[in-house]
């Protein structure tokens, strides 16, 4: 199996190197930025090729679409004389998307990337959706070859996976973001509080996460959340966070 | 150095196995609950006294009181005859509480305990205070002993902690929470989001949690925050909390 991929971002880069890992070919790569995919092709000895249309006429058995959601529809208009599954990665684009092909898919890695932290692909989740069943077995199995974590998840599911995303880690992130700040701001090492969350993150592995709830909220420990409201004082935004996500927790106490 | 232990919850627990994995002897354990202090003396090789007074009189440097907050005053005055010093292991309560000792202070481990599940104490950071140097530097003798992690932190500063540990800890499992429900109500395995969250607690391993910032919201994208706040709007609650989160975190793009 043979692959050629559209982008040279985070998951351009990760899939590209996963690939090459466990020797799928990387056929070419085309970029918006020209710069970014010779970088990327030199690393996985793949061709950075000038000109899109390249791509619609190589031999490649998959194309991936790893660009910004709102670019796709402009990159399959481009690709129309693609023989080969047009797929692309995004979580949040209808598979319908590239209907105007004869076989395509999507190719969805459920993960969050830096170009800079190398990760285990084999850990992620791919997630995957094809417009027949034929090139559904192939989505699956290029993706088994770099993952262990494959599904299959129809567009409806993959939009609830999105959102889904955003609460388990775009929204714990900027939580981390505050209260880094918080201890910056009173001299303490952020360092100090990384392995309370590691061992967050680690708890739900092996339990669902409203049994493991702990904190002020839900022992509904009045005098500690009054205590914490009065130490937000001077972060308005802080403090509008605390309370709202407090009175969850205590509202939903019994689950 | 011997140990006494008030209190048979998780972190009498975690602290006292961390003691006896190092040799520390732990002499008595006394508890409101008779039968789990029972449980946890037998694990240590400890007694479990029946008589709070015995821990008053009895050998032990240390006595550390592992209770609930409420209950710290109460147990420090029943303590009153004891020689060596009473620390508490509380996050929020002031070591002034303890005042009435001659040697006195506080042994705080910043992290979330369970009973049910191990963890490597090593890595528990931690925060420690004492009425003078002398009894300082007992304490973080002791600490040191069973932890890599181990900080002198001032009672203002460990209220601190106490609040940035509900923004790293508490809320990001509540957002944990929605993120299993959304997925369990659309047939979705909780499994398939568990690498997403393993990886986000990762990053901030080494990055400042603003420079890793992911999402729709951080990326000003419209389109994806209006179709997201559409699928929310069954789940008021839950709407709420990405309204709120995504408008900060698109205020503060620039930090």
């Amino acid at each position: 199996m043979r692959v050629s991929i559209i982008g040279s971002g985070n998951v351009a880069t990760h899939i590209a190197k996963a690939l090459k890992n466990v020797n799928v070919q990387v056929l070419n790569i085309w970029s918006y930025n020209v710069k970014n995919a010779k970088v990327l092709a030199n690393k996985v000895d793949a061709d950075a090729v000038a000109e899109i249309s390249r791509i619609s006429i190589d031999d490649s058995d998959i194309v991936l679409i790893a660009v910004k959601d709102d670019a796709i529809a402009n990159i399959s208009l481009q690709l129309k004389d693609y023989k080969g599954i047009v797929a692309h990665t995004s979580g949040a684009v209808a598979m319908d998307s590239l209907v105007s092909h004869k076989n395509y898919g999507v190719f969805y890695p459920l993960q969050t990337f830096s170009k800079q932290k190398e990760l285990d692909f084999s850990n992620v989740p791919l997630c995957l959706e094809a417009n027949n069943e034929t090139n559904l077995n192939q989505l699956k199995t290029l993706a088994s070859l770099i993952s262990k974590s494959v599904y299959e998840v129809s567009s409806e599911q993959r939009k609830i996976l999105h959102l889904a995303a955003v609460f388990a880690c775009n929204f714990p992130n900027y939580l981390y973001g505050i209260a880094q700040q918080l201890l910056a701001r009173n001299q303490l090492d952020f360092d100090i509080i990384k392995p309370l969350i590691t061992e967050t993150a680690n708890k739900i592995q092996t339990a669902l996460p409203m049994e493991v709830q702990t904190g002020p909220a839900v022992r509904n420990d009045e005098q500690t959340l009054k205590k914490h409201e009065g130490m937000l004082q001077k972060h308005p935004e802080w403090l509008n966070i605390y309370q709202l996500l407090s009175n969850q927790i205590k509202n939903n106490r019994s689950y």
